[in-house]
């Protein structure tokens, strides 16, 4: 089997392994990646080096205007929060939410996805390490794929209907990252840090690179990743 | 009442009357438009007009990357046919339709949505005029609607829920056409031409212009509509 899927590639730990998930149920990648804003280059060179290295058929990435996002720690002035415990980051909604982020990665993903007749769309949403997030939970991603199998071509002409894929929807970071290094993923080419360098060295530590040092020792597999320089991994 | 609700505003006939029921309803008006190349421009400065003469509180004007949605007449070089019976026009899928075009529009309204703490978007979605376009459908702003009020910070926090309202949905552009003139639009200044002149002048000759033409014979409201030289309105 060949057909092409569409999936949402970040350059981040999760959409690695949610790509070479992919590619190991035998598709043909069309990698999409958005760019918004500079803080984070590094995650759109990471995103190029994975799909490279997954061979992917196709690699678009999308500029996105952000001027309707405000409030997000992510998109504007807001301070990214850092060296917080587990407990701090259990209390309610990160600051680092963006609004309908997801939905509109999704949207983009659909519209290739009928572009490129694709039938699956693959997106590395979890609900455990991103309890918060609304757009990472289970009854969202149903709520999408619904949605999406009555907004395409082929479901008034009769064709194929559409499924988001969100193989790490109930993974703990550990497995994710056991997942990916089974499947042969280069976790040091990736970048999860809220704050890397335009190198893509992280910062050790905000909310994403705490649950990463965590994820890789939890798994018991080396971390990779790439610290700036007094931020060593635990 | 005084809420905030967002509207959908390509400049054109449809929006401009959605817009004008929206403020009907009593909604404090943010306007959200869209910019995807050239040949929309006239539309765009449409819906500047329209946003002001309706008193809109904001009006945001999202730039849109097209690099993904290849393979529709308003956005590739495909060309906009020309001079089609209502016949023609019922035949299939139409090759202006552009890949899950309303799923991402709903999708930035979302987030215009979420940050001013909107709980209603407006959109001039019609099912009867536009019957080959899937994302125009009941059932498709229906399913729309349910993956909304999972996918804000308010369905986890317990706050409102998101509706999409489509007050055109099953109305002929004839009653769409009355229902705005009630209201006071005034519809010379918007702008439903495919291939609309920088100067917003309609070429009288593409599905849309035959569309809006025949709606403002069928409502018997004069058409106020600037055709280019020679494109006169029947």
């Amino acid at each position: 089997m060949d057909d092409p899927a569409i999936v949402l590639l970040s350059g981040g730990l999760d959409s690695a392994t949610v790509a070479a998930v992919a590619k190991r149920d035998g598709f043909r990648l069309y990698a999409l990646s958005f760019s918004y804003g500079q803080r984070h280059a590094a995650e759109l060179d990471a995103a190029r080096t994975v799909a490279a290295q997954l061979q992917a058929k196709e690699h678009r990435v999308i500029d996105l205007d952000l001027r309707v996002f405000g409030g997000s720690a992510l998109t504007a002035d807001i301070p990214v929060p850092k060296d917080r415990s587990a407990n701090d980051m259990e209390s309610g909604i990160p600051v680092t939410y963006v609004p309908a982020r997801n939905t509109i990665f999704l949207s983009y993903g659909l519209a290739y996805a009928e572009v490129v007749a694709a039938s699956n769309i693959y997106i590395g949403v979890n609900a455990l390490d991103y309890s918060g997030y609304p757009d990472c939970r289970p009854e969202y991603v149903t709520a999408y794929e619904r949605m999406a199998c009555l907004a395409t071509k082929a479901s008034v002409e009769g064709g194929n209907s559409m499924s988001i894929v969100a193989p790490l929807i109930s993974l703990t970071k550990a497995e994710i990252i056991q997942l990916g290094t089974d499947l042969g993923i280069d976790y040091g080419v990736t970048v999860s840090c809220y704050e890397a360098t335009p190198a893509g060295e992280a910062c050790g530590r905000c909310d994403s690179c705490f649950l990463r040092k965590k994820g890789f020792v939890q798994a018991g597999v080396p971390d990779p990743t790439r610290y700036v320089e007094g931020a060593a991994a635990p």
